[in-house]
């Protein structure tokens, strides 16, 4: 496989240690698409433009400029096409960097996003290509009320007992509500509002935090039963609400826990999904442009030449080395998988392809006999959360009530998915089977089979996506912003909405523009 | 028509005068539901069961009756089953109890939920109907950050202007986050926290309002973009947080707003539906017992007589007037309507019928020549909440990026609803027609075609659902737990579950099990 690249070094050692991913998304930093609508006038009169893979950036470029009358080839190493959108299903093979190999095992029918798999209301570009290409979105279910927190290792009455999300999200806005009643009764606060306005935020603490008439939490029946209501004279027993200092003690109030996903903009619902599958999307653009793509075309060396640029090649089918020559490169490279590919660009440009830091991601696809979730704990979709190495329990949001179910046993990020990722899939598996028994115990009896992915050592991705702190953001990511000659580069790693969709769909459209733009003037 | 009866100016005098649903889910008064698998022992032997009305929880009881081999006879008055379950489609016809007549005008698969439209996840006894009749559920947008907020007639800079969910869910969070981290700074509340644990709160404080490292909030990314981050050079405007005076100015801190509906048990996320319409449910049961209904059958007089009961109904397709005798009867109908049938029921029974209060609910479906919703705004399903009279706007939650598509442009309660109902079906659409345009002036362009229901109205059900004051359930409530005689009553009104689904099932198995229990026993 691969040879360890420059890169590759460098980034063990600046690769974020921590969940990269999370924290940019509690600290806002990874933002939203707009929508572009791209209706350009002229003609590419047959110019020639080799697009370097076949994931959405670059299928999207192969789908603008084939409007325009450019003529495209894209160069794609895989056999497949979609890059990191990847629905994993029966039959579908991996061998990651270092040998290993796997064959999902699942029965027909069921699968996993093992790459993208949600989409933001606001991402106006994705939605665009859906409508465009007749690709149907349904509702993904992000958040759900009734999926677990986990917290392992806490001290108190509530320590490593699993809790529904609904019982956290109502006790701390009961807490939280009734304190701060109390510090305005109490004067504490010195603000520029009148008695009446303070009223007016007082009434909101009590429905916020459904306090009672003393302004007081005292549990509340959002947070569930003991004993459900039901017909007749069943009025049902509410559960009791555990102390703040309960909470604390069992870790609760860390940021495994309060770094609500949902809250960011990305991840607040109404989140989309493509039913059957995020690759229906790529199924979508390939109707379209399939012919141009050829596949088991690892490149090998991107060059830029007098009259535009030169592809080298490994045709992974004949064993032969070929080259293309186009009059523009729209280079759309994962940037860990072009370090190690030669080439004559800019030094900036080299720089900043071997320095940008890409997240780890792992994701583990568990198979189980029944929707035990559903069946046995009334979970339909959503996510269960906890600070044990799986962090996230990612549950399947259709099929609901069907016999068997594939949830996401693991979905982890930086050093976290770096650990899982250097165990073999077996260990993988029993790791995630032994840490998700905690909060179900159900998967001791019920699961079936498993397949794993460590994003880092999956070939041609290297990386989950790019992660730009702010220094790696001025210092490196300016070297994308124009055109190496001949050469321009697209991606997620060339947007501000890193990770996602859009980011690919964003900057290929204007990577189309740019390159238009630039054949219109005749430069 | 019906004559008014005397329980129809008693409930003018004691319904709710506001949004009694709405009061009772802030207030966590209505409760959900446990599971409950009937697995009785045991043959009924051809005992005779009448069942008056076909809605929920009387196709539930012929069914489990049915198992177990008694002969039932469903009397249905409408040429419908379903009851309050009633999805509105192309050629749906309604005559309301004062002869206002409509009918429904929209395209083909064009329809809405003018009853129950929505399953709370942990509502059991609905979600094990569904598997049992092979019943498919899909998830229900309840919530939608992306959604609107407009309250109408406030003050200041923020007055009349419709924000998103998001917007004021962040600032909230934000403002009221930094007024807590404040007081605890000032040490201005006593609390039984240690330093340590009191400094994991404010770091949970941090997290959860989105703070600087000064501990304000100063606005967030998480309520959205002035300008949208987009490829290359565009890394985004983050809007500007209004200041906490404006919110209150404007009547954001009203309960209209914080009474959050999402916070309750029987509204969190997930939501659950039937993908098509909620009456593919009834379908489901009418293809298992369909045969034991009869149609047309306007109830009468229920007698308790000698050896059971005695209903005589008004055959409506000859004009007839007909009677059956049973062993039992299991009364369903709806009590305002009971409150009109002639019986020799208990004075206690007869003082809870005319007595327990019903509340008023209109439901506005308007038809759309497109989905400006989705194409405009980016709302996809969800629920935009206002002040003014129409009170929600439930967008669609399936079919996204179609053509056409139907919303709820009005779904309110109580006295507002008692207001619309009074409106003709034309002056009705007209009012929800501009007052939906101060949300989406797209409505007066795009309009198509409505129809309208208000429940009180509407004949056989003359009402939304049974509203319990804490009084009510003390006095009237216990006269349907136990039978009249040979009469049992069942349906939401006899259960803590009222105005759900579950209510109506689980007090039919509860009633199920008591006949059963009786005629096992002999007595």
């Amino acid at each position: 496989m691969k040879p360890l690249t420059r890169r590759h070094f460098i980034e063990r050692a600046t690769r974020l240690t921590g969940s990269g991913y999370s924290a940019m998304m509690a600290l806002n930093l990874i933002p939203a698409s707009p929508a572009r609508t791209l209706s350009l006038q002229g003609n590419g009169n047959g110019k020639r433009v080799l697009i370097l893979g076949a994931g959405m950036a670059g299928l999207a470029a192969a789908y603008e400029l084939g409007k325009l009358d450019y003529e495209c080839t894209v160069l794609e190493a895989r056999n497949r096409p979609g890059g990191r959108i990847w629905t994993v299903r029966r039959g579908t093979r991996e061998t990651e960097l270092e040998g290993d190999e796997q064959t999902c095992r699942f029965d027909e029918g069921q699968y996993f996003n093992a790459g993208a798999m949600r989409i933001p209301h606001h991402h106006e570009s994705v939605i665009r290509y859906c409508r465009e290409l007749g690709v149907p979105l349904e509702s993904f279910n992000n958040t759900n009320e009734g999926a677990y927190y986990y917290s392992d290792g806490g001290r108190g009455p509530l320590a490593n007992k699993r809790i529904r999300q609904r019982e956290l999200h109502s006790d701390m806005r009961g807490y939280t509500a009734e304190l701060l009643a109390k510090a305005f009764d109490q004067s504490a606060l010195d603000l520029p509002l009148s008695a009446e306005d303070k009223e007016k935020v007082i009434e909101y603490l009590v429905a916020e935090g459904s306090l009672d008439a003393g302004r007081r939490y005292k549990g509340t029946a959002r947070r569930g039963y003991r004993v459900a209501p039901s017909a007749y004279d069943q009025p049902g027993t509410p559960a009791e609400a555990p102390a703040l200092l309960h909470l604390i003690e069992a870790g609760y109030l860390s940021p495994h826990f309060s770094n609500v996903p949902e809250y960011t903009y990305e991840q607040q619902t109404t989140m989309l999904m493509v039913p059957g599958g995020t690759d229906r999307l790529t199924e979508g653009f390939v109707k379209k442009i399939g012919k141009k793509i050829t596949y088991g075309a690892e490149v090998k060396e991107i060059k830029k030449t007098e009259g535009g640029a030169t592809v080298t090649y490994l045709d992974k089918k004949s064993g032969a080395t070929k080259a293309l020559t186009a009059d523009f490169c729209i280079c759309t490279i994962p940037l860990p998988v072009l370090s190690g590919i030669a080439n004559n660009f800019s030094s900036d440009v080299q720089r900043a392809v071997d320095l940008v830091p890409y997240n780890n991601t792992c994701k583990v696809g568990l198979q189980f006999k029944r929707r035990f979730w559903e069946e046995d704990d009334g979970i339909y979709g959503g996510i269960s959360r906890t600070n044990l190495d799986i962090t996230q329990v990612v549950y399947p949001c259709s099929g609901y009530l069907s016999a068997k179910g594939v949830l996401i046993g693991c979905y982890n990020y930086g050093s976290t998915a770096e650990r899982l990722g250097n165990l073999s899939p077996a260990e993988r598996e029993k790791l995630v089977l032994a840490q998700g028994s905690k909060i179900h115990p159900q998967y001791g009896q019920e699961f079936e089979s498993s397949f794993s992915l460590a994003w880092q050592k999956i070939p041609y991705s290297q990386g989950g996506w790019a992660v730009y702190s702010p220094e790696a953001r001025q210092r490196y990511y300016p070297a994308f912003l124009q055109p190496d000659g001949p050469v321009y580069f697209a991606g997620e790693h060339t947007s501000y909405l890193t990770a996602w969709i859009a980011g690919a769909f964003e900057s290929a459209v204007r990577t189309v523009e740019s390159i238009h733009e630039r054949v219109q003037r005749g430069s």
